[in-house]
Order: structure tokens, then sequence, then C-alpha cells
């Protein structure tokens, strides 16, 4: 696995496998990996000749007040978790500035999708996403750009970006991986303590419920909400962002669902924020 | 000359061209095409294997009550001048929902150098063309773009914008192109009458004598923006949004000139704007 400490070798490196004809398969990470984020590189796998993974924290996409400073940092760990897997390439930048000039000043101002739910909640948090995306994209050109679906509204940012830039890029959305105990897998899953980890499965289990009330026909979402609100509240949960119903590709919050819908949760538990979903469509049944 | 309004063909035929080995240079033009643009195609001739033009009138970068309306529209003049250059490629979006969706929301937060300027007359201006420049590098991947030095500020822009998304593309600014009798061509000239296009004349006069000075050694911005005030008064024209002496990279105003600087004005005259400049630095002299 070739480590690339610099933009310039990494993007050679892209053009290279390019030119040869090769599909390259891109998934780009903040580190902390774990088996959520190695699905991701098997996918790419099993559709590209090549994958290059990226571990860069983006500054950008953390408000004041968040946890950039302590965000898990697992270098070494990480590099031989993509070695094993046989990733082909791994871009870490030397450094925040190496991404950033001190004076950076351009942005990408994102998709009206970006506006509700983390958008409310995390001001910045989806400018910095697609600037560091629509970035890695430009400096990895790859065929296809592999996502977790655990960050939901983030893909369909990423989605609406790519079609309204007009990028020419797949993208592909891969399925949540849970721990046996249903938690969603998280870089900040770390953060939790035994007691905390037990609150927090509160969200997997009100996502099955709104699910199954959702598959066994009930289509009023404030009914599904309510359902989810409870048990969080039973968990306990020490917080909750939002827990709703939403249109799954424009994420409007639904009144009666008559379109495919994601179910989405965020809630924090001692000081750790915590996002999961469930897509609510007849194929989606789990 | 193959003329396209799809996309799709337009992008394809890029890749085409790159996948054969060859250099692209792009030129994008809002059309009603000058002997400034021409001089474009010809740069991108010289330099590249290939050259294709865009004729898109950018609907994002006028503002409300801005001549986007009454913009001049000369496609088959336009098609006919690039053909007998011997342009390879045109893109001719079939309409502005080609390139905007209805509900398109995805924009370009232009950087820092965007801010003064053009950028406080015409508050969306570089949002827009930063927009619709990435979208064409996007659709068609060319090696170099060619813009013309008349829209100082937007190259200034576009080249701030390629650094900081860490874009694979030369920027070339080539000099601006004047007519006989010393106006900086423009598509808008042609609203000028007679009358106003001799008042219009005042713009490069005044610039001449700020370099004149300049390079008589005179360094005091405030020296140089008076004599170009005066001249402007004596055109007249009927109203200066700026006249100034700014650093030619950041384009902040310079006090005493110690590094390369750019004056730049923009007056209007009669219901037309105009904008131009000249680099005063030791190599431009003209």
């Amino acid at each position: 696995m070739i480590v690339f400490r610099e933009k310039k070798e990494a993007h050679a490196w892209v053009l290279q496998q390019r030119k040869a004809g090769k599909t390259i398969g891109l998934v780009p990470t903040m580190g902390a990996l774990h088996a959520g984020h190695h699905s991701l590189v098997t996918h790419s796998q099993q559709e590209c000749d090549a994958t290059i993974a990226t571990i860069f924290v983006n500054p950008t996409q953390f408000g004041p007040g968040e946890d950039l400073a302590k965000y898990p940092q697992t270098l070494e760990a990480d590099l031989e978790g993509l070695r094993n897997l046989g990733t082909d390439a791994v871009f870490v930048p030397a450094s925040p500035t190496a991404m950033y000039l001190p004076d950076h000043s351009t942005y990408v101002t994102p998709p009206i999708v970006a506006s509700s739910w983390e958008g409310v909640v995390r001001p910045h948090h989806f400018r910095g996403v697609a600037t560091i995306v629509l970035k890695l994209f430009h400096l990895l050109p790859a065929t296809t750009a592999f996502f977790g679906q655990k960050d939901y509204q983030q893909s369909a940012v990423i989605r609406a970006m790519v079609e309204e830039f007009d990028l020419d890029i797949e993208i592909r959305v891969c399925p949540i991986v849970r721990d046996p105990d249903g938690l969603a897998m998280s870089s900040r899953n770390r953060y939790l303590t035994a007691p905390e980890r037990s609150c927090a499965l509160a969200i997997p289990r009100a996502l099955q419920q709104a699910a199954e009330a959702f598959f066994a026909g009930e289509r009023r979402a404030v009914v599904l909400e309510s359902k989810m609100y409870e048990e969080l509240a039973r968990g306990p949960v020490d917080g909750v962002d939002y827990a709703v119903i939403a249109d799954a590709q424009t994420l409007q919050r639904q009144i009666v669902i008559e379109r495919p819908a994601v179910a989405l949760i965020a809630a924090r538990v001692g000081s750790t924020r915590l996002i999961d979903n469930h897509l609510l469509s007849p194929k989606n049944r789990d």
C-alpha cells in the first residue's frame, strides 16, 4: 500500500491509474477507522480496479465548541487496517495547512438539502464537508466515491453537489454497519462509557420501532416520531436534537409517508453526539 | 467546428481528446464575441492541441436590475467567427435550464479577492462567475483555460479558486484588446451611442495617465487616483464606481506602490457600465 503525504504525488498516482484505463474508487475518511469504513473499502474493491482511501480530520466541518481538538487520531492502526484489506493507496495530508492555506477563503455553499437537521444544529458543517469532498474529488479524480449511509444527510448533500456542479463521479452510499448490540459504528462511539453506551442503544431501538410500525402499515409521521421520542426517553438519552421522518431525497419532513422516507435521529448521550437513520421504503425492510 | 448543445456530448468529446493525449484549451464566453474573445482562441490555439469555446449568458452572475435581459445575443455571427478562426469545438448549452435546474442551490462562495470593487457594486456577481466557471471546468476538463485581462478581478477570483479548490487546470490571462480609439473591447460597447463612446474614452485615457505618472516615478496611489478621477470628470463619464490603485494579486488598495499593482476603473456612461484596467509593474510599460 502506497502512503502519500503530498497532494501532487497522490494526484499523479490517480492520473496514472486512470491513464492505464483503470477505474478508481475513492474512500474519504477522517481516520479512527472501524468496520464501517472497512466496508467502504471492500465495496470499492468489488467495484473498482484500484482503491485509494484518504485520512484527514477536516477542520472546516467542525464548529466552535465541537470535538475537533479531541477527535480520535489512530493513524498507525488505521494504516495497518487498510493495509490488511489490500487497499492500494492512502492519502494522508501532511498537516491541516497542506489542505487549507492560512488565508483559505473559497468554499462550497452546499445545496438546499444541507439546510435542515444537521445543518441547523451544526451551521457550517456541510459547507466544510462539501468543500473538502470537492477538493478531494479534484485531487484524486476517481471514477466512484464511497460514503456510508450512517451520515445520511452528508450523502444527500454530496449527491446534490455532484449533480449541480456537473462532477463526473459516481457516488455510492453503502449500508450502515452496526455492532452486535445494534449501535451504528462511529468513530465517536469510543467516547462512550459503558453505562452511556447502554443508554445510546435507545437510538437504534427507536429507529427499529419506527421501521416496524411503518412496515406494519403506519404512514402518519407523527405517530412514528412519537414512538422514537418515547424510546429515546426510555434510554434515556440526554438530549434529542431531532427524531424525524423525512423525504429520503429532499430530507423535507413528511406528514404522511407517500414516498421513500428516512427516519433520522441525532441525540446526545453524556457529552457525545450520535446520529443514526433507517430507510423506510418497501425494499428496505430489515 | 463541432457545435455541442448537450453537456454529455461536449464532455465526452473533451475526454476523448485528452485520452488521445491532446492538450485542450478552454475559452469560456458569454457570446457577443469581439476581437478580444478571438484573441483568447488564438492564444489557445498557439498553446494547445485543441480548443473548445463556450457560449452561455450565465444568469447567476447578473444582479437584479442588471442587463441580463438585454445582454447582446449574436449566436450566428459568434459561430461564424469561431469557425473562421479554426476553433475545434464550441459548447452552446441548449437553454439556461441546461446549466441550472430550476431548484439549483449549490454555489461557490468565492475567495476573498472577490469581495472588493466589483464585489461591492455587484454583490452576487462573482458567486455566479465562480460557479459557472467551476461547472465548465468539470464538464470540459481542459488542460488550460483562457480569460481576458479586461475582467481583471474575475481572473484573480478564478486563479484563487483554482488554487484553493485544488483544480488541475492552468489559467492564462491574455492582454486587453483595444479598439484603435483606445476603448477596451467589450460586448457592452455596442450599447454606447457615438457621443457616449466619446465620453467613455476618458476611461483608457485616465488609465494611461496614471500609468505614465507611475512610470515617471510617482508611487503615491492617491496622486494617481486623483489624476484618474480628473480625467474621468473631463470625459465626462456619468458616474465612477471606483478608480483605484490596488495590489495586483490581492486587489487590496495600495497607499504607496511597492509591489506590482493595477489601476482599476469602473464607470458609467449613460446606462452602460464599463470596466478597464492597467497593470503598473516595471515590465508592463506600454
